[in-house]
């Protein structure tokens, strides 16, 4: 299980990420996400994300509405030999779900306030079995994923994720906190 | 990346763990382990790391100074068929070491205040290029666990994990702690 | 800054609470509580807010629906000496705030789905300067408390609080997490 | 209970704190400080928690072996109109414990690699009934100091602190991690 190091990410300021190593590693883990997967990665920012699922999935659609957010993404893939096999696109998440093939895991990165329409859009394009992940450093954010998973029939997870990470000094290991990510996740019932 | 949930597990009261969920998935990234390593896993416990290692290395040696909780991990692993290629051992951790083969990963789940000797004893036989992770619930192992790391002359990780999970209900989702836990690790230097 | 511990609360299986010691602490430096406050404790469960609150305000009132809640908050008030100045009062406290007293500080511990309603009727029986405080579990009440204080023009303060406390026994100290608890607070502003 | 919020103290780059206001908070109640006490801060800083005792105790003195701290700690006092009554002293706490009068509360905010001595000194120091505490944003301190307070037959509290808080903007509340802190501390049995 190979995470690529935070300090290996070339970083624009005005794009947010990479989401942290950490988290990177527990979403991975809760997409589940193998070989065989397409993924979307909606709000792919830095590409933190995005280049995790590109070494483990078949196809990655990463979108995000900011043109820098694309440009940094790809710059971060292709450093790493993983641009093969991800389209990048230009746009809102919730404009272009719909002209996706159907996914495996919808990963949702940012929202921009749609979280509701992207959640529900995202859902009907999702193959059963298949599975939603939202990450969120906002207070509001986590509970309204989950309400709208709880709405469309979904077991939700919630997991809060405090990480701090040592800072070794002469004077000792000084704890640096990260700030708190709340990892919102739920699998479509497979058909039956 | 899959990890098997806390509840598929069978538990003994006379044996801590398995580790949750979370903290298997940072551990599996941490020791980096992949299909061509052998992993020591001292203090097995339950077999919550063991079980993890087992569907990722060529090989794992569990290892156990309480006959129960080998029994507890070979039931374990034989519930998700993955008792082939893994030893249980039944012994103290530092007197059993010595003995085996070069590894890639040592894992410490457990030390019973023997951590110096365990990593230092567990440093020799580590393969260059190979990882020792340590896990631990109590204040004192990883400031201890990072000093023998540095006397070592290794890099050390250190990652402090909080984790709450939601418990969805009528009222509410209502977000219940686990224990935080310390992650240590480091990386033996690559012989050139 | 006296603050009663934790294990001297009598307690009632149907009644939750005491809120523990170190986020009682943070409560009372929150409401800034003084010797001239009238204090008004919505959802007093156990008593462990009341109870502060009696050492530190000219009055109290405390309010549950639930009439074991009201028996165990008196037990403790009792216990401690300090029920002189508590009113206990059965009811929902949606519908006894407009009869009360106007009041400097507006503690929530519990309000049943009716946020809302209790922050909006609270804000208009405290006085100016006064403040509200609300503490909760749940996922969801933090972000509902904050959009009402901000929709009735206060300055919010957000505080995450986790705690964890030491088990000291002779293997070492382990590390017993508490629940994470959002503290929300705001002042009313002083009319000039 | 009156805490001066983080903002209004005056800082100085080669000074660490101010202590954040909610663990000056937590500090405050487990040193359980009332207006008959003495209270010595170690490593006193920016006088963050210095300016917290000055309220509450009978007398304060604070050391510091960095004279920008005294500086610091002195324009925090004078601009809160607090200095009367706190004693600023220049020096190593290790040389200085010894030569002031019996105290209440023992503070340690910094102990430069001597909590041992440090402890163990301000221990004999310390009136029956009084309390010491320590607070560290270093993994390897709260293990140390538990370890001494154990060693000189004291009850230990152990206390992680995880504190994050808000941040309101357009698009929601950000919620921005404070390091954690850990507060050890323990009261001198009475004599009888
Ligand atoms: N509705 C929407 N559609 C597409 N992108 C969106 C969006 N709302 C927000 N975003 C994008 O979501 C991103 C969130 S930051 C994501 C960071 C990323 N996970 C990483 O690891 O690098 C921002 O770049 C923002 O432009
Ligand atoms: N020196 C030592 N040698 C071998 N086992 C040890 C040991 N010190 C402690 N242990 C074992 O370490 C275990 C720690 S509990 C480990 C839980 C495990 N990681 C899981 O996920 O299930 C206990 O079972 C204890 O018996
Ligand atoms: N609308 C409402 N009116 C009055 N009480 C309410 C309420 N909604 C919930 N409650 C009460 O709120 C309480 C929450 S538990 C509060 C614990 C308390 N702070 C302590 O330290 O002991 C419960 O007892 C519940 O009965
Ligand atoms: N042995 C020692 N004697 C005196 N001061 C010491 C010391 N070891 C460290 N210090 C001081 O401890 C301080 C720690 S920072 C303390 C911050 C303070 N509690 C606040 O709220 O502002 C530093 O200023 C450092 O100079």
């Amino acid at each position: 299980m190979d995470i690529t190091p935070d300090n290996e990410f070339i970083k624009n300021s005005n794009v947010p990420g990479p989401t942290k190593e950490e988290v990177r590693c527990l979403v991975m883990c809760k997409s589940q996400v193998s070989k065989a997967d397409v993924v979307v990665d909606v709000g792919c920012g830095t590409g933190g994300l995005t280049l995790e699922f590109a070494k483990r999935a078949k196809k990655v659609y990463a979108i995000d509405k900011n043109p820098e957010a694309l440009k940094t993404t790809f710059k971060n893939l292709q450093k790493h030999g993983l641009d093969d096999g991800v389209d990048l696109i230009e746009a809102d998440g919730t404009e272009v779900l719909d002209n996706l093939p159907p996914f495996d895991v919808l990963m949702v990165g940012g929202s921009g306030g749609k979280m509701d329409y992207l959640l529900k859009r995202g859902y009907k394009k999702l193959k059963s079995g298949g599975r939603i992940v939202v990450t969120s450093i906002l207070l509001e954010t986590p509970s309204e994923a989950t309400m709208v998973m709880k709405d469309l029939g979904m077991e939700v997870d919630v997991v809060g994720v405090s990480i701090s990470k040592g800072k070794i000094s002469a004077r000792g290991t000084m704890m640096v906190a990260r700030n708190p990510i709340t990892i919102v996740s739920a699998k479509k019932a497979l058909k039956n």
